[in-house]
């Protein structure tokens, strides 16, 4: 068993996480904090049947486990990371702290000077399908943004194979209110998202667009732009994403044609992959496909007689796109089956 | 006091349609028929206070009325139009009969036959905002299709002032599932579509896209295409469209002054409009503000250094996308101030 | 035209009453005051068109106008009423503050001294179809509580036609999440509510208790009990009631026959009300019938062979349980008809 | 291994079954069938990555499974049964038709006569809690309807304590849509229930009042009444009970004590029971406990000065009230931990 302690553990990511790694069958969790609710059960937070305690962050001996998941706002997450860390520790970073490489690409997208860029060196990206040998040889993972893992998944390997005509990307993201976290924001009260459809901070404004665009440009070798539409849906979990891109296999091709073909260079890179499934022609991805698993599933399609490709991605965000991409993290750190305590298709009615 | 009937009161449309005419000050509703629920009073079919009684199409009288709503499926409609059409009676049909000028238009995309070709010369399209003038002079109006309104409304100002760079637009749109109408339906089942988002017909393919494409042709002067994304969201009403077009006010222009000039543009364009609000910068549309009103708002927005432009639009598919936009047709062919009836603005909580 | 002012309306009621009172032909709205969004437009705080500023509760008044609402909370109400009331004012409070007439029951539920007593003379308890001729009389209305609004039209003509067997009622109310109030909290967070239906405060406990069980007792001359249980539901708006009552017409009657004649009983106490509608037999109260209008529908349910009748209600909890409720009670004061600018019937769809 | 089978897959309660089943250590699942989606694979009937293929009812072979389990509408699952049973095979009924000991109390229910009364005899009422040694000991499970469910699990302890001072027992059900089914059904589309709160069936109507009222009557020794409220509330899943009883442990106890006292009798019965949770003093039940797990929770609340107290409990309908519950039957008749593939609390967020 390995031993591990989770920092923050009652947003909605650190729950989930709490939930995915009690079912873990080769995890111990030593101890879960959190500032506001310490010394109460986990039962008392939320409706579950957890009896487990919360301990102040001060209360808990990271010293005593071999991982540490720290789900903590950003410059708090680096600052506690910066304590703690010792050589042989491994550990989940679920805030934006170490999704970037570049202290100065933080500072731009975060606002704040990154307090441990000695830390940066010693860490990887964590989007698991696209950099698990980095990941491997990581002791620190960023765990990608709920955003940037379902958006890169779905254009990774039309860019990887260098189909981008135009090298801008339209993303039209709809996400449930748990993406908001955990928190008493008159937004997000029931009546306000009910019956509502509510975007914000549109274009290449967002973070995650930061975050996007550093790894898209990786991938293309040249600089990729995001155009990026955020909205709120009444719904609990999940996200969809709805994908355009300007893509061509060979010029003059029908577009019917290419999307075709660019299904079959996304069938041929995702499968042996055990949480990503392209569906089959036609099928658009919908919540349904992922609700409550670890699985990310791609639609491909076509925009007959135009330049564009459709392409649809849908992941639960709390899941895949938190904290279950940080367990799948976590089992190819330390040589596990990637698939260990996670499912790979949603329980969905 | 103006006579009027109602064909097919008990769909969705046709139900919100009888709720606007009985509170229209200049409107005495003469009939309102159904097959299904011939017979029976409207209270018993929605669980609503109107006791007046349905009655079989075949018991109506339209030689007794100046003006009829047509709420039937396409096909049903023309022949019942071709059926009772006289002069000097105004038809309003919210079915896709008339919202086409070449029957071979029509039959490309409904795949039926035009039944009364003859009759085509007397329509106009019912976009109020945009065809005022041709709906004055005719005696039937094809009411447009709920995507088409809030999508031509988004887009017309920007068409018609030749901003486009790229013929090609982007809608990706979001819709209740009343818009899917009211029948039984397992898809439509509150389990099937709650915590659920379902995009379907992605690309050229869903019937809108004829409609759409041809008024932004005509518009453009030029063959416009559009990308399509339909989906369905777990909210009973209201529309929201995301557009993302490739505009250019002046070459080598920066984009935010593109955004900046196109939003001027359209408050010039809508500045006398009633029912068409354009936000100001920086604020989204969302469905907020138009829930269970007759009104359109449209936001503007840049993607900076890239070549799109975003714009956000909302309307409540059964009012400004049914049966409101009807009952402000009829305003204009009967020269009743266009308002009379309607609400500008959204009662949202 | 009456000119009127509101103290405190950017919360659900008071927003609702905004709209109720720009559509009422004979009103004149002075004033609406906010401390939060002083000096903004109702359209900053809300998605709506309402372009007239919010001002300072210390910057609005009084003097200006014939009537007041104020949507306070307790306390800061009869503070503020207090202070502005002279002769010859209308004033209808939505708070508690005026709905004891005993200063001494006031202090009981709401754990703190009246701080106007000697107002309590002047008021009346403002449920219009029980109490019309004493708010006629009074210069003060307590507007009723959203709980009790429902409750006692449900129980009154049973009570007041002595028919309950057993002074103990069983009230078992659901409530959309607007009844809360517009704030930030935890608990009303769209994640915390979605999917979710949540009992609280049962038994005597809740505030609305000892209001009920006030206006029962007096309407049957002797103490009645409420067993009380308000839920939460994941829907915006309304309230459906569950009653329990053990009645009977006569000793010894099938309870069919029993529920048969309270029904009777029901439509004849509320035959010539324009808001209050007994269903026909069989048809259970659901909140479509009422949802944004200021109608009460009422259900009699037989429960044959045992010694309960069924009793089912549903009100909007903003508007018959608030706001329109506050309106109808002006429209008394000021001998108005009663449904000035109140609907009376449900536009659901 | 143990080999089962599977008729009727594709309704809700059938698919929670597969995946309940396909996660199970112990269980082999030959076949499911279904006649409607035969040839199909359950990925084409659900969201779902679940590859395997349903089957005709006529192709499935029951000679080669050990057990069955059959999710069919009444009446044709006993058709069924008559025709596959033989001695050694098990099966797990989830329609009403093995839920009565006698055929007379079926027909007077459900209308049609019993077309197995032969196997009645080998049959046990599947509640677990109640009955884990009757049915042990039988070859056919009456899987309890979900309504039933919950309601005897909420009151089995005070019933049998002999703590009902009066013999009629008020049941207000919640339930969500899925309790419907899976069909397509004008009453259960998104549109009519969302927003909406819906009694249907009042009183002693619905047919599980016959089950609940038959084990009642069982449990206490003579004739038990339900007085039965069920309701169709705007979420997927769950069901919530507040349950009013008129209870005395000692005449002349003050209700609170009597609560209280309740509350022990409850928690003792349920101590070592893996799936009921008896909640602390003042805490009500809600769907957020038990959704998507095999738990019902009960809180026992006092309602100070009167006759009742009030009893609140929770289970998630396709789980505990459906498919979890039969398979903590199959668990109990092959002498399994009964706990085996199924989760003691939710995973809710």
């Amino acid at each position: 068993m390995i031993k591990v302690g989770i920092y923050g553990a009652t947003g909605y990511t650190g729950y989930e996480l709490v939930k995915i790694l009690l079912g873990h069958p080769q995890v111990e969790l030593a101890f879960m904090t959190s500032e506001t609710y310490q010394g109460q059960a986990l039962s008392e937070v939320f409706p579950c049947g957890i009896e487990k305690r919360l301990v102040a962050s001060g209360d808990a001996d990271p010293s005593s486990v071999e991982a540490i998941f720290t789900c903590l706002p950003h410059t708090t997450a680096m600052e506690l990371i910066a304590k703690v860390y010792r050589t042989g520790l491994k550990v989940i970073d679920l805030s934006a702290d170490f999704r970037f490489t570049s202290p100065a690409d933080y500072q731009r997208w975060y606002d704040v000077e990154h307090l441990a860029p000695e830390l940066l060196g010693k860490s990887a990206y964590g989007l698991c399908e696209l950099f698990r040998d980095e990941i491997k040889a990581c002791d620190i993972v960023g765990n990608p943004g709920c955003y940037p893992t379902g958006t890169l998944l779905a254009l990774a390997p039309a860019v990887r194979a260098g189909l981008l005509a135009l090298d801008e990307v339209i993303v039209d993201a709809k996400t449930g209110i748990s993406g908001a976290g955990r928190k008493s924001d008159l937004t997000t009260q029931f009546v306000e998202v009910n019956e509502n459809l509510i975007p914000y901070k549109i274009g290449r404004v967002h973070r995650h667009v930061g975050e996007m665009e550093g790894i898209l440009t990786r991938l293309a070798g040249r600089e990729v732009k995001v155009v990026f539409t955020p909205q709120l849906a009444p719904l609990s979990r999940g996200i969809l994403f709805t994908i355009y891109i300007s893509a061509a296999v060979k010029p003059g091709k029908d577009t019917r044609e290419t999307a075709e073909e660019i299904r079959s260079i996304y069938e041929k890179a995702y499968r042996s992959e055990p949480f990503v499934r392209v569906l089959e022609r036609g099928k658009p991805a919908q919540l349904g496909y992922v609700e409550r698993s670890n699985a990310c599933v791609i639609g491909v399609h076509e925009a007959a007689h135009t330049s564009f490709t459709v392409i649809t991605a849908a992941i639960d965000n709390l899941i895949k796109g938190g904290a279950g991409q940080a367990v799948q993290n976590f089992n190819i750190l330390f040589g596990l089956d990637e698939t260990t305590g996670l499912a790979a298709s949603s329980p969905r009615i």
